[in-house]
């Protein structure tokens, strides 16, 4: 029987693995640390990166925490639950009182210095309660300020692998689920070039938790070296003042996105999480400009015509 | 009997007039006008201000909206009518259907390029509906980078005098209103040091249309000359590189303001505003740094001190 806490410190292992790759392939700036408790159980340890070669800002973010459940997620679950009753037709082994939950994840978001090396998010989450709620969550998505369309097939067709060794349904679906969350609204245009997301996956007929959580072990392992790739191909290609202006505003429209929509985002802040480690996600700087319209025929026209739901990059 | 046309006419007027005083303070740059029209009725005037002497980015909006209610509106109108009923002990003249509605003000923020010289937003606007609803609403708030007691005592002051010309109780029930609405409940802090902030201000025994109207009238003029003279006293002064490193840290919690919690701009991304215009309050460049904290008994650590609410600056 897989244990949570089996999990929660696999997950503790893995962000450890990634500040270390990350580190290597900046090849100048170290993580520092910084350990936090939860008042009502738990706690965490926010990894940041500042200030690097590579790397202008980003953060690796651990946390393990548990304690009664509060009010407002009580409301939360309730929605939750009648989805997966539904999804399950009648597997789900939850009933209406739930007393206590765990939840444990990792958490990037990471910035980069030259605007050719795209901005990178993931997230791996595991939540359980006493009265049997197991879920999986989390996602990976790349925000290139420039779409290079053969880094979006290289990306998507490696989380597109990575899926199909334990599902063939599962890239299709999470793909589809990223493009439709990763999506910026009120500008009609996807945060980037989308990924996968995915939440609520819990087990079933077809899958144990304990399928469940290698899948999850293979989303969270594809990290380091999928966005080190960018980093190594990337990093050294000649940009000018023009395309900083660009990223600058991209990273206006990754601002947005965080604080208008980003679920996890919007629970931290509505819940008195810890400000320093949700908002760790935001950029170093970012810009905004009334109206700006880029120049016909431009590679900043090029890249607004492809953040758009549904593209077939693989 | 005061017509809406009026109201709208004189909203045009003013927006007018405050842009030629923030371009004569400014000395350079020149307001450009956008003009938009709504699909389901009205429209508005746009006017952006970007890299000016004094003025790194602002804008003054006007806008004249009408229609259908939309559904949204319906909710918001609800609760709004049912707090009027009880304000108004019975005189409430609402009554349950509501068909259409009219909205018309103006809107600013402005972002000085010096950090000596504070951020300032300012609000007017006058809703009715077609069986009797009329409701004017606005206030005037200042983001100084560095909170100066004197100059925070003369705005406030200022703000008073207009208020107590029409009522004693406006200034210190308006006051709270600005403290409690400008609050970044996140980071336990204030977006400035507040200044007034009235919604719902609906005729009832003792005031008429017409007054509210005066009183309206006399905040919006009291803009030009409250603002630009920070902009004349304040441009001047000697800054550094420090300085403007925690001017783009403070852009970047008004960022964090303007996109978590403020009503107006919450509102207009929900339902298809003009984006342009809405987002128009954020800041040319902005700045996020993890865990940031200012050093013991510095300047900005004592503006930091000073951003809380209750504090009587008059």
């Amino acid at each position: 029987m897989l244990r949570k806490e089996e999990i929660s410190e696999w997950f503790g292992t893995l962000q450890n693995n990634i500040c270390r790759s990350l580190e290597e392939a900046d090849g100048i700036a170290k993580f520092q640390e910084d350990l936090w408790t939860r008042e009502e159980g738990g706690g965490g340890r926010t990894c940041i990166i500042q200030a690097g070669k590579v790397i202008e800002k980003g953060g690796v973010a651990y946390s393990a925490v548990y304690g009664p459940v509060p009010d407002f997620l009580k409301k939360e679950l309730g929605i939750a639950i009648s989805e997966q009753r539904t999804a399950n037709r009648g597997h789900g082994m939850v009933n209406a009182e739930t007393k206590a939950f765990f939840a444990t994840g990792v958490s990037i978001v990471i910035h980069p210095r030259s605007p050719m090396v795209p901005i990178i998010h993931m997230n791996v989450r595991y939540f359980e309660t006493d009265n049997g709620i197991k879920w999986f969550g989390g996602g990976i998505d790349l925000t290139p300020h420039y779409v290079d369309e053969s880094d979006a097939k290289y990306f998507h067709a490696c989380l597109k692998k990575v899926c199909d060794k334990f599902n063939a349904g599962y890239y299709p679906k999470f793909k589809k689920c990223a493009d439709d969350y990763f999506f910026i609204k009120h500008r009609k245009e996807t945060r980037g070039i989308g990924g996968i997301f995915f939440d609520h996956l819990n087990p079933g007929p077809e899958q144990s938790i304990g399928n469940l959580f290698e899948f999850v072990k293979a989303v969270g392992e594809c990290f380091a070296p999928l966005y080190t790739h960018f980093m190594n191909h990337k990093h050294s290609l000649p940009f000018g003042e023009n395309e900083k202006q660009w990223q600058l505003l991209r990273r206006g429209r990754y601002v947005e996105f965080n604080l208008v929509y980003d679920r996890g985002t919007r629970f931290g802040l509505e819940t008195n999480g810890r400000i320093e480690s949700i908002l760790m996600s935001l950029p170093q700087m970012a810009s905004w400009t009334y109206n700006y319209i880029p120049e016909k025929g431009s590679r900043e026209e090029q890249t607004l015509s492809l953040l758009k739901k549904g593209i077939d990059w693989v």
